[in-house]
């Protein structure tokens, strides 16, 4: 999907839920850490991981992270979305190469200054690698 | 910057501040947007943007907060840090080619678990673009 959805504020209900699949390759990983500067040897060499817990490299969590800016932007509420927060809580590794699922799940609107939260996960098989909370504010009049 | 640091938990002390410059690109956008999949028009449509409330082209909010994974993998604590947490509060836009001060700030140790928490901030001269909170595990022994 390359054009963001335009969900007005009446448009979302609490319990919908958003999402989609995403699958991070090695070459995403080394894209990552050259817009970031992040150069973690735990992402990006073998050797350095081989002897760390997870045993092979990890996608770097704020790539995944990254997702929630995709499920925010792209989905839900899409263009008319001005993103006020997000929190992650990194809970298992995510090795490149494995397909996740991205889930935004509805859970509350606040009215009166327009606000959607949202339940945010980074699934794989549906269990939890990263999970958090995004905060969306829409724009748009009061029939919107 | 292309070495991670690798900081023991006891080099560590409360109110220590790492911190590096940065400036995101209009292409550093482009390639974030191909990576997550997120091509929300405010950060790459000139004219949607213009009619936004930022009237111009916006960086990434989870671009931008990508800069606290380079914070806490490549300066504090870099090679034995494992990232449990990050929150994250988009306060003020950032355009492409505006350089920014990643700053974090350490503010708690737990010595039991090994945790170090940072206030993290990716600052404009000196004014909050985004602030937050990371927490980062040590590995190693009870020596480091």
């Amino acid at each position: 999907m390359n054009t963001a959805a335009s969900l007005k504020f009446s448009d979302i209900q609490v319990s919908q839920v958003y999402q989609f699949k995403r699958t991070v390759s090695e070459q995403d990983v080394m894209g990552f850490a050259k817009l970031t500067g992040d150069f973690n040897p735990l992402h990006l060499d073998r050797d350095f991981a081989k002897k760390s817990p997870f045993k092979k490299n990890i996608v770097h969590g704020m790539l995944a992270a990254g997702l929630f800016s995709t499920l925010v932007g792209m989905y839900c509420p899409g263009e008319k979305g001005l993103y006020v927060s997000q929190t992650v809580k990194f809970r298992s590794p995510l090795y490149p190469g494995e397909e996740v699922t991205v889930r935004g799940t509805v859970t509350d609107k606040n009215e009166s200054i327009r606000l959607i939260t949202l339940k945010t996960e980074v699934l794989r098989e549906e269990k939890i690698v990263i999970n958090g909370e995004a905060k969306v504010q829409l724009t748009g009049d009061e029939n919107g």
